[in-house]
């Protein structure tokens, strides 16, 4: 007898050639892992301790994430529409934000990103030990980095000077996300692990960056960068070794297969060729980078190259969604008007890299990102009954998928199944107490914002004339 | 005595200079107007038959959807990812659209713009006198037109073949047009209104388009009309009449404040800069034209000489979703990608483009599209408390404008009233049974696609065979 059986599922398994589409489809789980997938008519494992009859829903892979900063999410918001968005805007409450305010608003930021179907996070960000709770109590499967750099939080740099590395901040990054590798990675059957997480090859010295690498290959794991993220990397690579930072990763033999190259936003064309045939994996933050930097980064050229490109919804203050559906949308659009042709990042395209393709990009691919026996049960159910999903055809031409790219906005998602475990039923989270998660961390956001104040008057920023003209 | 007092509201009025915003608002309603607004302090009006305490959410106009075409909603995800979205994947499925199929869909359309806070939907398809039977049905704001052209359905056209006009297929049209007009303008204390909708300048000839316009002003009503959609219309204008549709119009005296131009997909910076200047409003449908064309129109160039900038949801085949929440994000992001600049539409003048500046461009600016005494009651309530809308910040720098804009997704919005009606409350339509008209709308999308089976057969298409693959 299996544990779940999931019948009249209009299966979108991502295995295969297509996507794998198997209407009137079934799926059984037992334990954390799926035992069957197939025609319900031709099923074999009928008998389970709960059956759910989704009555043609889709039933799918849970998305994943590829980058995501839960730690700074109770920010989001607080700076829009600036150039500088970090300096122009959020600084003030950066420097209030507290250990308090980051666990709390991470704890929002998993269950707004689980509500919306995504079961695998790729959170980067600090302090995540303690954050690592949030997604062993909420259930969410996770892959997590601690971030490791040499920046002093005390130094006070101007804009155009490098920055000053200081190794002693190195080493104790470095021992806490050991500490986090050690305490977390391969908790609950590896529902959780942990990979390294150094933050840009502009922060931190070769030195620390090679020695990350040691730990990383010691430990099996890849290695979750954020490379050519910004002018301001680029400035700071040349400055300090004369060189752009994808020359400098691949002379300093980091540009492999372990490498998630997060943004790429700066990347020439030649540059994300060569990314992509190191067979290093891109994590593309469309929303974020849209929103921020007014950028579509190069990910049409990535793909010409390597299918390991994932989505990642970066930070809620500035994209400021954590909702892989939204990420799924924003790439089709933006791609498709950066060259003015509809046929680039059709639907399909787009699904696989919320799903398989992600997995490939994080070397999870036989654990995760489709449906398929033996994989781990990570399974969303989408309620095409929503007006949004409305009408739901099979043929003679299915419009399924691209209604779950282009339409749905995430509040389709009925059913969220995570390592075998039901983690929300009918939008209901079933481990966590949503309202309360949210009570506590707006308490925490308002501390936060109160310490801000002080910080915030001195600024005169293009947002505080914006608050006082009352346009935000 | 009121009828509803709203109290406790995070208010964004969009009266005022900025976006007139006021914590520990209230809001007081009698039959279908707005009859006080404040601080809950020094409200007068306190006595209600109905008081609903919203616990600082947010209480905010409802959304115009400036362009809509509710009758093909039905066709949704059915044609994407293609070049030529009509000739190359949705005609086989408009051939076999029928009358059931137009109004069933319809009325699901309605529902799902409801649900994600539209009140005024400028509905512009046909037979729009029994679509009017919805908007009248769910109790939703409408401005409807019935489509006028002089396209013969019987016409087998070829690519490059200039369209012929057939006159007596303009005089039905016409017919029909007056008809509703008749039958709906003016209903309910105007809460269905009529405006003219000639389809566009190459669908007609100009002796029916001055036609149209005389009526307008007799009723004296604007015309809805699509400008430059693409490059098929400049084509045909440019070998019919030897010039580009905006010129055309422009010596045709059709450039005028009476002109609600839809898209302008396709108009230069200078025609563009005519529209504007002339007096005529711009219709931008971001995405629908994103995702069908990859083009993003010139709405920058039109606010630089008018704010009667509005926003559209166009058909759900094509974009996917009539939804205004979606179509805030993709503006504000698309325009931002296209300049490569943070700063261009901020989140505040997105969101008066979808409330305050679209009744402008409507011309209904006494009566919608913010909130104020005397206005008609469209309110909606958000609910903050959401995880996207996470935390809700009032000081030293409210963060709600921009999540509402780049976070929000529409299923936040918990309660709609329109013309001082509550259509929508905790979520659940009032007026309406939502499953019934999904289910009803179901089996005439069942239909319709068993009768496109033949002329899908027949077409071979990039799509059947994507379909082949199982890629859709």
């Amino acid at each position: 007898m299996v544990d779940i059986l999931i019948k009249n599922a209009t299966l979108i398994t991502m295995e295969g050639k297509g996507l794998g589409i198997i209407p009137q489809g079934a799926v059984s789980i037992k334990d954390n892992k799926i035992t069957e997938v197939g025609q319900l008519r031709n099923f074999t494992q009928k008998k389970a301790h709960k059956e759910i009859d989704v009555e043609e829903k889709v039933v799918m892979p849970g998305l994943i994430d590829a980058h995501i900063h839960t730690g700074i999410g109770i920010l989001r918001g607080l700076s829009q529409d600036v150039d500088n968005w970090m300096e122009g805007g959020l600084w003030p409450f950066v420097k209030a934000l507290d250990e308090e305010g980051r666990v709390k608003g991470s704890m929002v930021n998993i269950i707004e990103g689980l509500k919306a179907g995504t079961t695998t996070f790729c959170d980067y960000d600090n302090p995540m030990g303690k954050i690592a709770n949030n997604h062993a109590q909420v259930g969410s499967r996770a892959v997590l980095a601690d971030t490791v750099n040499e920046m002093s939080d005390k130094s006070d740099i101007e804009v155009g000077d490098l920055y000053p590395l200081d190794p002693s901040v190195g080493q104790e990054k470095l021992r806490n996300a050991l500490e986090l590798m050690e305490k977390w990675h391969g908790y609950k059957d590896g529902r959780i692990r942990c990979l390294m997480g150094p933050q840009g090859p502009d922060m931190m010295s070769k030195e620390l960056l090679l020695e990350v690498k040691e730990i990383a290959k010691r430990y099996n794991t890849k290695i979750h960068m954020h490379v050519a993220q910004g002018d301001r990397e680029i400035y700071q690579m040349e400055k300090r070794y004369g060189k752009r930072s994808i020359q400098y990763l691949d002379e300093i033999g980091y540009l492999d297969d372990m490498l998630l190259a997060v943004h790429l936003t700066e990347a020439t064309a030649e540059e994300t060729k060569l990314v992509a045939q190191r067979g290093a994996s891109m994590i593309l933050c469309s929303g974020s980078i849209g929103i921020i930097d007014g950028i579509v980064p190069p990910a049409a050229e990535f793909k010409k190259y390597s299918s390991k490109l994932a989505l990642g919804s970066d930070q809620a203050p500035g994209n400021n969604c954590n909702n892989m559906f939204n990420e799924m949308k924003f790439t089709a659009i933006l791609n498709k008007c950066k060259v003015n042709d509809p046929k680039v990042f059709p639907a399909w395209e787009v699904l696989k890299m919320a799903t398989i393709n992600a997995a490939k990009a994080l070397g999870m691919e036989d654990e995760i990102g489709s449906i398929a026996p033996g994989k781990k049960a990570d399974i969303i159910i989408v309620d095409t009954n929503s007006p949004s999903m409305f009408p739901a055809l099979q043929t003679p031409q299915r419009n399924i998928v691209p209604n779950l790219v282009y339409s749905a906005n995430g509040s389709e998602v009925e059913t969220v199944i995570i390592d075998g475990e039901i983690v929300m039923e009918e939008r209901r989270l079933t481990k966590t107490n949503e309202k309360q998660a949210i009570l506590e961390g707006q308490k925490a956001a308002e501390n936060i914002a109160q310490r801000a104040e002080k910080f915030y008057k001195n600024m005169n920023t293009t947002l505080s004339k914006k608050m006082e003209e009352g346009l935000i």
